[in-house]
């Protein structure tokens, strides 16, 4: 039977943690703080955000939210963001994507500072995934299965990785950082043959499922005893939540496997959270 | 017989192509420049160099030199830099590295501006490659095997592409840039398995080989009627130039491979003169 990978309990450790480290900045003087900014009222957002703030109160962080109206202009949007980038209490930022049609969201994304960039939106954030030097950060879902491997003893190195997905939100990113802990990867994509796909599949180690497909990956495409991340949040047929992968033809075949919702999904918003945490940090490094 | 990929005929088709380019760029006036920055006399700069001037006139490309002292300080070359960015009639740049040790390397290609890198050392450069934006240029060898793909009229689309190595100079430039072109990819290093490693080499369509270890894939870790692109260029025990695959073995099974030397190595600087061709030509857009 396989374990299940649930999230919450990696985001409680997490935030346990993180609460110790933003009361060590209390006690230097330094509120952390997030500032979350949203144009127009998409639900999504708003859940989004909700779970974002009450994730915030538990650990002890701040948040400024900054809500515009949708027809909010790009020069209006860049001013707001140029002021954030100049406000020292503000440590990092969330800003809800995508954004309305009428503004340049590549323009307004490089805007913002990437020291402050929380949730791997601004070039530097990419490159800094991509070079492993620790500029700006990851985007918070691939944080998220990062945080799933370690908290649960999950070993990388030497593993063969298979990741299904190749965005930058999540397949690009992770791909690299599950490769900068050692392990040998392979990425499928739409354009995979259907065979490359499933021997991808069924030879890994570990599968990241991150397509945004519903139930795609099925028991032809894995393997017996592996480690399973599902990243997609997909709405099925009949309107119920479900992931990337098939997690009935799954549970029989895997190790352990993240459930889709109660999985990846849970963790994000603890990871940024710590994300402002280490921003809150090197802000007082910079300062001395 | 395997074909041979000669990188000769690559580098002159491509050095044809961009010197009608030169001539169209220097009809509205602009005379494609690139600056080459070298400290101290490292005969394997040295060598490069004397390539890449050779390249340059044949491509109708203008060159300066800016030869300093190995012992010059970090302001000093920081300054150079400065000059560089500001100074619109030098298109691109190429700078040797390593820098001498007492040069904080980092700092000194982060004060580049992306749009003069012509070889991939700033993060700019390498966000451009991650989130394939356009945004700088990728390593000159990186672009060079992309260069022997298209000159040989090499497919990637649905092929399964196996790459050695994940340097930030080879390895994961050209893993994304083939996997731009739809590729699916499997990326090895020394942390990989032996088995894993000789599996991966075996079962790919394409090898590309960037470990700069001599003669290292060997036919055990090779399959049959492959593309192999070797990219190490190595020096054997016997002090003859190798690549990192061993190419008696490779060449029987092989459909295609190039050699080493005169392969990859030998596209490289007509990359480099492409690079210079479209900074400038880009200077005119940002101009109109």
């Amino acid at each position: 039977m396989a374990e299940m990978l649930l999230g919450l309990p990696v985001a409680k450790a997490m935030t346990q943690s993180s609460s110790e480290r933003v009361e060590a900045l209390k006690a230097k003087g330094i509120l952390p703080m997030l500032a979350i900014v949203r144009l127009g009222q998409n639900p999504s957002d708003l859940s989004y955000e909700n779970g974002a703030l009450k994730r915030a109160e538990k650990t002890g962080i701040a948040v400024k939210q900054i809500v515009l109206p949708e027809g909010t202009s790009q020069e209006e949007l860049m001013d707001v963001i140029r002021g954030i980038n100049a406000d020292d209490s503000i440590h990092g930022v969330l800003m809800f994507r995508p954004l309305p049609k009428h503004i340049d969201e590549k323009t307004v994304c490089e805007m913002l500072d990437p020291a402050k960039d929380m949730d791997g939106i601004t070039s530097g954030s990419m490159a800094g995934v991509f070079m492993e030097n620790g500029m700006g950060y990851p985007p918070c879902t691939a944080s998220a299965v990062m945080e799933i491997f370690d908290h649960y003893g999950i070993e990388l190195k030497g593993k063969k990785v298979t990741i299904f997905g190749r965005s930058l939100v999540i397949g690009k990113p992770v791909a690299m950082m599950v490769m900068g802990r050692h392990a040998t990867i392979t990425m499928c994509h739409s354009r995979t043959t259907a065979e490359d796909f499933a021997q991808a599949g069924r030879e890994a180690d570990i599968v990241i499922a991150a397509l945004g497909r519903a139930r795609m990956i099925d028991a032809e495409k894995l393997g017996q005893g592996q480690v399973i991340i599902d990243v997609g949040i997909n709405v099925d047929e009949e309107g119920n939540l479900c992931g990337d992968v098939d997690f009935h033809q799954a549970k029989p075949l895997a190790k352990a496997i993240t459930p889709v919702p109660k999985g990846v999904g849970s963790v994000t918003t603890a990871v940024l959270m710590k994300h402002v945490v280490e921003a809150a940090e090197k802000s007082i490094q910079v300062q001395m």
